[in-house]
């Protein structure tokens, strides 16, 4: 393409850490440099950075950047810096997994090695931030590669939420093999669901793809059966939150509407699935607790109140799609089909 | 309950022609007095009004109060009055058919009867608009009627859209047999999709439902899966803008997303059809034309821009439920089951 086009949600460059605000999107795109761990803190917690793997990177990359100011103190005083520093940055979203995972592996390297000065140690823990940045790349590039072999020529692909660029590293998850797809000269259509109540995909989705050079179309969540009847969709790609053992699948919520419409239409629904959101300790869909969210998301828009103030609400955050509805998952692997349970376990986690 | 408590599109008391403006709902609840004839075009022109057979109402009253200034001028100017008055006043909606219908059926009127004064002729012609307000007050109580036996004790209902009292007359369409059960005691709860583009459903729909005291929740279109899959749903009712002699069926955009779901979880869906709407000359869904309205309903949430300016976009206004998908109508003449292709013709077309 390459990937130098699309709009980055971390960078680090040079030594240094720049966040873009998706706060602002789509209408202004706005770069941040990040000097402190505070600003780093509220950056991730006001939501200027997210997506479950692009807030693991900035948060590696957050706790590093903290530690500037102390690479003359000793190695024991740098450690335990490190230490509280990442404790705190973790706070900023507490239920995020993929932040925590990133700051204690990064702590955890701190301490594995045997470092003379603080400025060599922090030379080995930003080696560490850059291999989890690299890393997510790489997961990103193979599910693109696998996932582009499923795009021909004329295709229109739906997609659901925002799965791209601006959640992950590089090239996103559900929307790599559509990256991967253009840069081999494909032509092919995308329609992005607004994805309702927060519209990551009119939001995101749609900017991310159009800044791309990709030909996309934005629908509202509940058109996907009109697209689907006149023949605009061939096949549907979404990104996953969390894929128990038996393949059910929890995803932004509609993603389960989406997988129902493909199957009455025939159209192929595939999840990309990065192995680390595989969790073989789940047996099935019904053992994942949806999180209910503040129902102002769904009486509101920005400040624009839409419905009486007082009416009840539901506000899940995710659903779970049944197994029975996915025609395979394309992972860093390969693309893996069914049956689920055999195969996710086989491919996934002997690794 | 009684109807009295529903919030009304429009009223006429002791002469009095009154709107409810719509366009401000469901933040404030204004009842405007209309007194002129540009008055009463304007209202139907901003959507003050809306609904179709609200505004056939409305329009009939309309050209009805335009000419209170005439009574006293002589039979043929005041028929002359009342054709240019008419004419006007269709072309605030012109693809609005209940409109249309309802002003010509006034004229009509005001042209077979033998009138000594026009002060005699507006009496006649005001008889003629309580008429038709009367007529569709009875259609949505036999709506209401046959349809609420299908609700029991303890069922949660999806409805989508509005096709309630302020889409029609007093007690609307699909809404009808929500609030007969209501009256008789029943208990159950009630879904709105809120139905983007325009969120009727969130603005209108749980607006008037909560007036009336019915136990509703609001949800964004793409999370009507996930209440299905919990079980939450017994039965769908919707409205319709057109059915075919096949039964295929027109209405809001989305509404055969709700459909397709209800099939894959075995859910009734039900399609509250006034027998004007149904249309023996459109052999199928097919054969009906669907509109395309403003890309910036979707690019914009409210007066909020929340995709990028240039992005493509989808915006048809309505979509076809195909027959198969729907398990019967309600109509003022009772419930029609399948085979639709006879029975549509036996019950609708032979009154």
């Amino acid at each position: 393409m390459g990937s130098d086009i699309l709009p980055k949600a971390v960078k680090y460059e040079n030594g240094q850490l720049i966040f873009l605000d998706q706060t602002k999107l789509p209408l202004e795109l706005i770069y941040e440099k990040q000097e402190t761990l505070e600003q780093v803190y509220n950056s991730i917690k006001t939501l200027k950075v997210r997506g479950a793997p692009a807030i693991g990177i900035a948060g590696a990359f957050g706790l590093l950047i903290s530690m500037k100011n102390h690479i003359n103190n000793s190695v024991d005083e740098f450690i335990k810096m490190l230490k509280s520093n990442g404790e705190y940055l973790i706070s900023s979203r507490p239920t995020a997994v993929n932040l925590s995972w990133a700051v204690n592996r990064i702590i955890k390297k701190a301490e594995s090695v045997e470092a003379h000065t603080s400025e060599e140690l922090y030379k080995i823990i930003e080696q560490e931030a850059v291999y989890i940045f690299e890393e997510d790349k790489k997961i990103c590039q193979n599910i693109g590669e696998y996932g582009q072999d499923l795009i021909c020529d004329g295709m229109g692909i739906l997609t659901h939420c925002n799965a791209g660029a601006l959640a992950v590293s590089e090239l996103g998850t559900a929307l790599a093999p559509i990256y991967k797809a253009l840069d081999n000269g494909k032509k092919f259509k995308v329609y992005a669901d607004e994805t309702r109540p927060l519209l990551q995909g009119a939001r995101l989705t749609s900017y991310e793809l159009y800044s791309a050079g990709v030909d996309v179309t934005l629908i509202c969540d509940n058109m996907a059966a009109y697209a689907m009847s006149k023949g605009l969709i061939n096949m549907v790609i979404v990104g996953c939150d969390r894929v128990a053992a038996n393949g059910d699948t929890a995803n932004k919520i509609g993603t389960m509407n989406v997988a129902i419409l493909a199957k009455y239409f025939n159209i192929p629904f595939y999840v990309a699935c990065p192995s680390s959101t595989y969790d073989n300790m789940t047996l099935t869909g019904k053992d994942i607790i949806i999180e209910e969210r503040d129902k102002k998301e769904v009486t509101h828009f920005s400040s624009c109140q839409t419905a009486p103030e007082n009416v009840n609400v539901l506000n899940p955050a995710f659903d779970v799609t049944p197994n029975e509805l996915i025609t395979g998952f394309i992972t860093e692997y390969g693309i893996i089909k069914p049956p689920f349970i055999v195969n996710l376990e086989k491919i996934l986690n002997n690794r």
